[in-house]
Parts: C-alpha cells; structure tokens; sequence
C-alpha cells in the first residue's frame, strides 16, 4: 500500500485516539455528585461490569473454538499443506474479535462515568450536562472508529492479503452478533420487567429506586445500547472497508478505500468538536448540525484528495451518493418516528381505541416506512453502478462499495450521536434515584428526546450501509467464486438450488429474530416473577419506608444469566444453517441463500427499528398530556405499544444488519470448502 | 385440445355444478327457525347483499376500464394493425372477472342460507348442524372449482391461446384482489369494533343482540370469508392452469394439465360426498378425513390416467410431491395454530404478564413459523424440478408448475372446509341473537371449533400454492420475453437494474398490508365511535331493555363505504407500481421486482396468518378455562392478541397470494410493452 495512504490512515487513527483520551479525562475530571449519587453510579458500573466479565468470558471461549477451526480448515484445509495463510486468517480473526470487543469495554467504561457527571453538570444548566454526555459519546465514536481503521490498516499493510482482512472482518462481525444479542437481550429484559410492574401495575415513576429492576434497567442501556451498538458499527465500518479491498484490488484501488475512510473519521473528528449547544440552544438541533458539517466536509476533503491523489471523480461521485442517501433514509427514519411528525400522532390517536389498535396502527405504518428506504438502498445502489460504468471492468460494481464506504464515513459522529442517548438516559436515571430535584429530571428529559431522534435517525443510516455492504460482499463473494473455479455464479432464482437457497435464507433473519425476542420474552417473565416476591416479600419496599433497599443484584443476575443462555443458540444458528446450506446445495444453493437473507434482513429490521421507534415516541406524545395524557387509557395503551416496541427496535431490530453481514462473511470464506466439498 | 380431454374436464364440471345445485336444494330445504331467528337472518342476508351491491357496482366500473385499457394494448398496442388478439384478451379478462365474481355471490348466497338451517338444525344434534354447515360449504367449494375448470376449458378450446388464458386468469385475480381487499376490511372493522366495545369495553358476550354492530360482524364472516376466500382460490386455480399451460404448450402437454386439473376436481367431489361425522363424531376428524380421502383419491386416479393417457410417470411424480408437501405445509400450520399444541400454550402463559407479552410472544412465534412452509415450498420445488430433469428441455419448469396442480388438485374440497367455518360462525351468532339456549350454542362452539383448524391448515395450502404457482408464472415470464427478444431475461441480483427491483419489489407486500390494515384500523375507529353514540343516546340499550333494537344498518353503512373507499387505493398500487417499474426499468427491473415480491409476499403472509391464528387460539384456550379464564388479566390480554391477530389473518395475509399472483400475471402480460418502450 502506498505509504502516503498508510501514513493518513494511522495518522488521523491516532489524532482520534488522542481526541478520545482528552474527552475522557475531561469528562473524568467534571465534578462528582452527592453520596447517594456516586452509590447508585457504583452500583450500575458494578452490574454492567458484572455483566461484561460473565458475557466476555463465553464468547473467548467462543473465539478460541473458532479460532481453531479457521486455522485447520480456513481457507484451505491445514492437511493440503499450506498452513501459512491459515494462520494469518485465525490470528487475523482473533485481532477483529478482540479490537471489537475492546471497543465495546472502552464505551461502556466512559458511559458508566459520563452518566453521572451529565446528571450532575445539569444542575449547572442544559449546557454543561449536554457537553458532559456528548463528550462521553464521543469517546466511543472515536475510540470505535479509530480502531477498526486502525486494524484494518494494519492488518493489510503486514499481509496483504484481501482475505485475510476478510477474516479479521468476520471476527468483528461475529463477535458483535454474539454482543448485540446478548446485550439485547439483557436490556430488554430489564426494561420491559421494570415497566410492567412498575409503571404498568404500580403506577410508580420510571426509574423509581424502590423498583428491584431499576438497577439493572440502567445498566442495559450500557450494555445493550453502548456496547452492543459500538460492536455493530465497528463491524459494518470493517466489513465496508474488507468488501471493497476485495473488489478494489484487482483494481488497484486500494489506496481510494483507506483515503476515504481516513477522510471520513477526520470529517467526524471536525463534525464532533464543532458540536456546540449554547444556553438556550436546541440539544436535538446540537446534534444534527454537528451531522451535517461532517457530511459536508467529508464531501470536501475527499474531492480535494481525488484530486491530489488522481483519483477518479466518477469514484468519489459514488461515495457522495451513498453519502446523500444515506442522511435522506436517515430522515425518512425520522419522519416515521418524531413525535413532532403526522405518523406517530395517529399512533397515539389510535391509542386512545385500546392497545389493539396501537398495535396495528404501528405496525402497518412500519410496514409502510420500508419502502423509501428500500428505494433508497436501491437508488444508491443503482446511481453509484451507472456512474461508474463508463470505467468498465469491475468499477461499477467498486462503485456500490465505494457508496458504502461514502454511507459509513460519517460513522464516527454517528456512534457518538448515538452513545450520547443511552448516557443522558442513564443520567436522567440517577437524578431521580439521586432525588436530585425536578429541574434537573427536566433538563435530562430534554436531553434524552434529542438522544431518541438522533438515535433514529442513525439506526436508518446504520441499515442503509449494511444493505450497501451487503451487495459489496456479494460482489466479493462472486469475485472470490470465479478466482476459484473460473466461472461467474448465477444468483438466478430460475435455477432451483438458487431457489431453495433463498427461500431458507428467507427465513433466516425470522427465525433469528424470533429467537432474540423470545429470549427476552422468557428472561423478562422470570424477571417479572422476581420483582413481585421482593415486592411481596420485603416489608415497606411498596411503601418506600427509609432504609428498606430492594435486592437489585438478584435482577441484575436474572438479567445476565438469561442473556448468556440465550446469546449462544441464536448466534450460532445463522452461522449453522449457513455452513449446512453450502455443504449441501453447494455455491449455487449459497447464492439464493444470501440474497434471501438480505432481503428479509433488510425488510425486518426496517419495520422493526421504525415499528418501535414510533411506539416508544407515542407513548412519549401522549405522556406530554395529548389524548388524556399520563394515566389515562389511552397512555396505558401506548405503554404497550412502547413495550412491544422494545425488543423490536433495541433487541431484533439493530441485530438483523450484524446477521446479514456475518451470513455473508461466513459464505465468502467458506466458497472454497463448499466448491469442494458440497453434495449436489 | 384432445376431444377426451375436453369431455373428462367439461364432464366433471358439470358433475360440479349437479352435486351443488343438489346440496343448495337440499340445504334449502331444511327447516327454517322461529320469527326471531329468521329476522335476524334476513337482517344478515340484506346487510350482505347491500355490500355486495355497493362493492359490485364499483368493481364493474374498474373491470370496464381494464377491459378498454386491454382492448388498446393487450397483448399488442391495437394501432398496430393486430387487434384480434386484442378482442379475444379483452373478452376473456371480462369472463375472467365475471366468473370469479359470481363465484363470490353463489358462495355469499348458499351461506346466508345455510347458516340459519345449521342453528335450527343444531336442535337435533351435532349430525345434523355439522351437515347443514358442510354441505353449504361444499356448494361453494364445488361452484368455485367447476366454474373456473369450465371456464379456463371454455376459453382454452375456443382460442387455443395461453395469452389469452393469461387474460382470463388477469380478470380472475385482478378482482380476487378487490374482493378480498374490500371483504377483509369490511369483515374485521366490524369484528374489531364489536369486541372492542363488547366485550373489552362493556364485557357483554360476542354476539349479544344489543351489540350495534353484531350484525355487521355477521355479514363480514359472509362478505370477507366466503365471497373473499371463494375468489382467491378460483383465482389460484386458474393461475395455476394458465403458467402450466403457458409452459406445457411447447412440451405438447396441455392435455395432462386439464386432465390433473378435472381429476383434481373429481377426487374433491368424491372427498366431499365421503364427509361424514356420526352421532358422536369429532366435526374436526370428520373435515380431516375428507381431505385425507381426497388426496389418495387424486393419487390414484391420477396414476391410472398417467396410464392410460401415456403420461410420464415423472409428471404425475412431481403433482404428488406437490400435494404431499401442501399436506405437510397445512400439518405444519396446525402444529403452530392448533390450541392443543404447546405454541399455542406458550402464547397463552405469555398473556398472564400482560398484552405486551401476548404481542411479542405470538410475533415471534409468527416468524418462526415461516420457517418450516419456506422450506416446503422450497423442497416442492427443488424435487419437482430434480424428478423431470432426465425429460430435459422445459420439463423440469413444466414438473414446478405440475406440483402447484398438485397442490391445488384438492382445492374443492379445501373451499367447502374453508366455508364451512364462517357458516358455523354464524350459525353460532343467529344462535345467540335469537335466544335458542345454552345446548345450541354448545353445538355451535364445537362445530366452529374445528373450522377454525380446519381454516389454518388450508391456509397454509393456499400459501404454499400460491408460492409454487408464482415459480410457474416466473418460468411463464421469462418464456414470453424469451419467445420476443430471443434471450433469456437474467433473474441476477448482480445486475443493478434488477437488483433495484427486487428493492422495490420486497417493499410492495408491505405497503399493501400497510394500506389493508390501517383501512380496518381508521374504519374500526369510525365505527367505535358510532357504537359509542349508540349506547350513549339510545334509551335502555345498554340494560338491554325489552323492545329496544340497536340501529344496526347505521353500523353496516360505515363497513360497506370504508371497504369500498380503501380496496381501490390498496390494489391500484400494486398494479400501478409494477407499471412504473416495468416502464422504467425495463423487463431487468421486472424480474427483479417480481422475486421481491414474491419473497416478501410469502414471509408476511406465512407470518400474518399464523401469528393471527395462534393469537386467536390463545384467546379461547385461556377461556376455556386454562390461566386464569374468562375475566382474568390473561384473558384481556388475549383479546389484545386476537384483535391484533384480526387484521393480521383475515386481511392482509390471505389477500398477499393473490397480490403476488396479480402482480406477476401483470408482468407476463405486459412484458412486451416493457420490452419495446422502456426508457431503461
């Protein structure tokens, strides 16, 4: 690789790195809070360490059986001979899984500081408490970023070996499946048992410290949400970058790609330190500005590098559409969600008919807002091939993952927007645990609605490059097929090995959902069984009497443990049912299958991130006092719709793109064995 | 067409229309009930013919314009010189819709009888009520299957054109999709708000006659199930025929379709006249044991037709492997649905921790579900396709399309069970309204029991049918294009074209759900708020005061004109889009957007149906007793679910086949515009 490329991508690696350590000492050093308060912190830094260690040391043993397999079967079985290559792929694959989950441990080791600092900051103003938990957010955007552009360059530059990269990007990817789920799972658990019990059948406020569940509660949203989410976009920045190595070596472009991902983590650099929020200003209007300079300047610093480094317009083109359409199905995201949006007050309307019809209405609206999206995956895909086409060759389909790669550049504000909800959620938490007073609940509550928009904005961002990176990696995988045996793959559904294959692949991302939800929907009914004995069983606990403390470890355990048995089946099914299809049906089998995959990923995790995005937001509509506000029928059929809605959007949902691109890895570096190896 | 064919398909037909006239008399015949219980019937009778009325009249003006359009472009634009073929494609799209329709209205007319004599007959006996029920079922499902063999018989033999038969099979299933759409909404807005205020609201039973909109519930379980059900499986069959047709004409085997198609509906009369339950016998086994019988009926016949009219053995092997996996697909169905099973229990425990749980649980199971059918039809047709390859050419396309016959083969005998369960159904409500006691309305329980199992196991045929039959129509496709362009349209998500409509075509089963659903959802809100009047301004209503009848035409009014309003957008935009598409994109596009169809079609009917039937077993385990029972917090949120559950099972998912069919006849139909002015 050019040393110049080599020389920005580890350059403007560690200028995030330096950044992210300045923010965490920063946020560090803000003042603590009262007793109470720095008692509560411990105890969810304590639960979601707990929780880290138990989960952590499942999946190394996880990554130790892998480990094994790749070296004696990947890519070429060890008794052929060339053992070299094997064990550049299984250490390379150990780097990917450990650097992801290292950048999970770093994000939840800053939220479960930040969230205490933000809570106390705010009794200083919207301002302070709004820097406090961006900071802290940004820590894990640049620490998430900086690392995978980090591994991947090196990991290119001592192999360069395309398939290699391919390795280390399967182990971020199934080490982020294994982390999403379980996280998912733990999360929603809590959070659905806390609600049930306590807002649903007590009556009592979120986050009431009496409620057994509220500790566990808090931790979720740093397991589940900060550390599961910085694994996701980890692995889609990775896998985006080991698609289009794949494709762009044979092209000589090796260099576009590394460029382009460097240019996009310093446009995020920028887009983070330009965040801003004044005395008055907006938190939400905060954020969203910070997204649209670090889109710009991306726009811009890869246009003056094109030039510099002669790379063709036509390529750069195709990052800025991906760019573009990635923010337009951003949006679309938010006119499905917002509470200020015509969807979500029929939502609510519909609510104040029971939680029947809020189902149904959420539902269907979720049906309904696949299909920009849909269109805008497609149009990008579409507009980024065609105005590579008059290069020839592979360039169009370069051009896709170059689209991609334009979709992801931004990823760095994108996880720092992203990781800033979950904190000032947490920190909202504390105050009313911390009996901090009403104004600072109001000021978190503030913070907290610009966390959720944001938060739905980026899970369409986040979709919309899987779905790009996806095709890149049917591309590779084609690719990967013809270097093999020297003929293209057909995806023709004609053919019915390719048809078979993608009726099972259909069912893949259903089937895997499914188990999640389930999982969660098991773990919470014991959860719920554990919050009606303390609340039975500890005198004074219901009334709130001074001193009587619920047993919020016993939660926390249920939670943990329910997770890791959960995590292990749902993950290793997709893996699974992937390596019996290729052995059985062969490459052709595979190609139905992954195209089977990505269309019911893509179409379930639209409806289900949107789905639950307009539930949780018209739950939120009506508690600010529309359709009867808090406490009337109508609020009690939201609360349904939002708890229905959780599991969809923070559970199943976010977990569908880790599963299409760990599906899709599996197959490319598997072609070779089930070319050779297959029965038909 | 072989004369002895032409006489076996015309012949059984007419034996058809024999044994239905026979068993309309004879239903006819059976005793009426006292003044009471024929008001209220007649009351069902003319709310059922008002809606068919308004919805007619509408459905004419839409058949006038297609037929004007397909008279100017179909197949060729008639300034072209060619307008022969012109005439003929727009005639039979005419008998097609004509056909289809008065399907509908025989099926709506038998059933508005039959309903009272199986509650007067309920008097005597089990026996006698599960005839009565049977037997104006069988009506239907015999009309339907002979009106659709005469007529594609009919039109096959005067044109010997497959084009034409595809303009047949248009008019078909372009009004089963305004049928079903207009019958769906209209059925469950007025189930969703007579449970909603009934029962939930004011707990009074299902049924009671103070309800305002009880009798338009009973209308709908006419409108929607029977007339909507009826013109889906005529328009399955003829789809069937028509791709088998379309592919079979150059193998020089129209013969052997015709010949499956007639003995199909020969076995199903067979089966029919077997239905027997005795004195003591279980409604279910004996619905069971029909079809069992059927299905080794078909297989025999069939395999001394194979003999005698010298048909490859492998042909007759792919209709079995057909009918055998629709058996397993509809077992698979009741595994999921039955509330004997433990899904279903699991469901139920679910509902103690609230509707939330019910939701998620039921969804999840749901998706899972789809599991095991996509895997059916996958291996349908992989075997079908396997057992034909040694008789090359198109045969292996040829035996797909032979195993959806198969599936079909028995679809007599599925429609008389299907009708079956909403006859009793109501019979169940004219029990209940016109006071005929507890032992009736126990009679009535059982019998509408075992129609609702019934109802789940065929629903997974017409799924998998459905699945098979688009395959055919796929392979129809690309032999037309093949046949104008002289190349083979590639079915390769590589290809960006294709790849954006496969996008847009996953999408559309989507949105359309979405439109059927939010029409029941705004109507039923509509309609809630007229029963609220009601009981509000109507003195002694709601003590049930003697003498005091509810307004029910008020309640029937806002069905009919909420059906009417929301069928014409919601089936438009599945023709319209695939216009745009096909203009656009090319026939490229088409074939992509005719696979996403198709895989999003079958994941959400597969998963709406079966996620509705569990939901609404769930409900009556808990009733009869198990979790708490009838007036616990189980049960409230097991209505939740069934509510849910309505639209879900009665609306959008039986309506997804014929959409999917519709959309794919439209691309057959209108490749060669595509082809020659596409601005791709």
């Amino acid at each position: 690789m050019d040393i110049k490329i080599s020389i920005l991508s580890i350059g403007v690696s560690l200028i995030a790195f330096i950044l992210a350590a300045y923010y965490y000492r920063w946020v560090k050093k803000l003042p603590g809070g009262n007793e109470k308060m720095e008692s509560v912190g411990e105890l969810i830094k304590n639960g979601a360490n707990i929780f880290i260690k138990t989960e952590y040391l499942v999946l190394a043993k996880f990554v130790g059986v892998a480990f094994v397999l790749i070296l004696v079967f990947l890519p070429h079985p060890i008794w052929k001979g060339e053992y070299l290559e094997n064990i550049q792929m299984s250490l390379a694959y150990v780097a990917g899984s450990a650097l992801s989950g290292l950048a999970g441990i770093i994000g939840i080791s800053i939220a479960t500081i930040a969230n205490r600092k933000s809570a106390v900051a705010a009794q200083k103003g919207l301002a302070p408490a709004f820097n406090a938990g961006f900071r802290g957010g940004s820590v894990m955007g640049l620490a998430v970023v900086g690392t995978s552009l980090l591994g991947a360059t090196l990991i290119f530059m001592i192999t360069g070996s395309h398939d290699t990269l391919l390795g280390f990007s399967f182990g971020a990817s199934s080490l982020a499946l294994f982390a999403k789920a379980g996280g998912g799972i733990y999360t929603k658990t809590a959070d659905i048992s806390a609600d049930l019990v306590g807002k649903v059948e007590l009556g009592i406020p979120e986050d009431d410290p009496r409620n057994p569940a509220v500790i566990a509660d808090n931790v979720g949203d740093n397991v589940g949400d900060v550390a599961g989410m910085g694994a996701d976009l980890f692995d889609s920045n990775v896998a985006a970058i080991a698609a289009s190595v794949v494709i762009g070596i044979a092209l000589n472009q090796i260099e576009t790609v590394f460029c382009f991902v460097a240019l996009g983590l310093l446009a995020s650099i920028l887009g983070i330190m330009s965040v801003r929020v004044g005395k008055k200003g907006s938190p939400g209007k905060a954020l969203n500005r910070g997204t649209y300079a670090t889109t710009v300047i991306f726009a811009l610093l890869t246009f003056a590098a094109s030039l510099l480094f002669d790379i063709n317009l036509r390529i750069w083109g195709s990052a800025v559409i991906g760019l573009v359409v990635g923010v337009i199905i951003g949006f679309t995201s938010e006119f499905f969600t917002s509470d200020e949006k015509k969807i979500v007050h029929n939502v609510a309307k519909a609510s104040t008919s029971g939680p029947a019809l809020t189902i149904i209405s959420g539902f269907s609206y979720g049906l309904m807002s696949v299909f920009p999206s849909l269109i805008g995956i497609g149009v990008a895909a579409l507009a980024s091939y065609k105005i590579c086409e008059p290069l020839g060759g592979n360039y169009p389909l370069f051009g896709i993952s170059m689209a991609a790669i334009g979709m992801l550049s931004i990823v760095g504000i994108v996880v720092a927007n992203d990781a800033y909800g979950p904190i000032v959620d947490n920190s909202r938490g504390l105050a009313e645990m911390a009996g901090m007073g009403e104004d600072v609940i109001k000021i978190s509550d503030e913070l907290d609605a610009a966390g959720n928009t944001a938060k739905a904005i980026t899970k369409g961002f986040a979709i919309g490059a899987a779905g790009l990176t996806v095709i890149s990696l049917l591309a590779a995988f084609q690719g990967i097929v013809k270097n093999i045996t020297g003929k293209i793959v057909p995806f023709d559904i004609m053919n019915p090995l390719v048809f078979f294959g993608l009726l099972v692949g259909l069912a893949i991302p259903a089937v895997f959902s499914a188990m999640l939800m389930l999982g969660v929907d098991r773990n919470a009914q014991r959860m719920v069984g554990e919050i009606h004995r303390q609340f039975d069983e500890i005198p004074g606990l219901k009334e709130g009497k001074e001193g009587i403390v619920p047993e919020y470890d016993k939660c926390i355990n249920i939670a943990t443990k329910g997770a890791i048995k959960e995590l292990i089946p749902a993950g290793l099914i997709a893996i699974i049912i992937t390596l019996v299809v290729g052995f059985v049906g062969g490459i052709n089998a595979i190609a139905g299958y992954l195209t089977g995959n990505i269309m019911s990923g893509l179409l379930l995790a639209l409806l289900m991130s949107n789905a639950g995005g307009m539930w949780d937001n018209a739950k939120k509509l009506i508690e600010s006092g529309e359709f009867g506000g808090k406490g009337s029928e109508a609020h009690k059929a939201g609360v349904v719709g939002d708890t229905v809605g959780d599991p969809f959007k923070d559970t199943a949902g976010p977990s569908l793109n880790t599963l299409i691109t760990v599906v899709s890895l599996v197959a490319s570096l598997a072609a070779i064995l089930f070319i050779n190896y297959s029965i038909f």
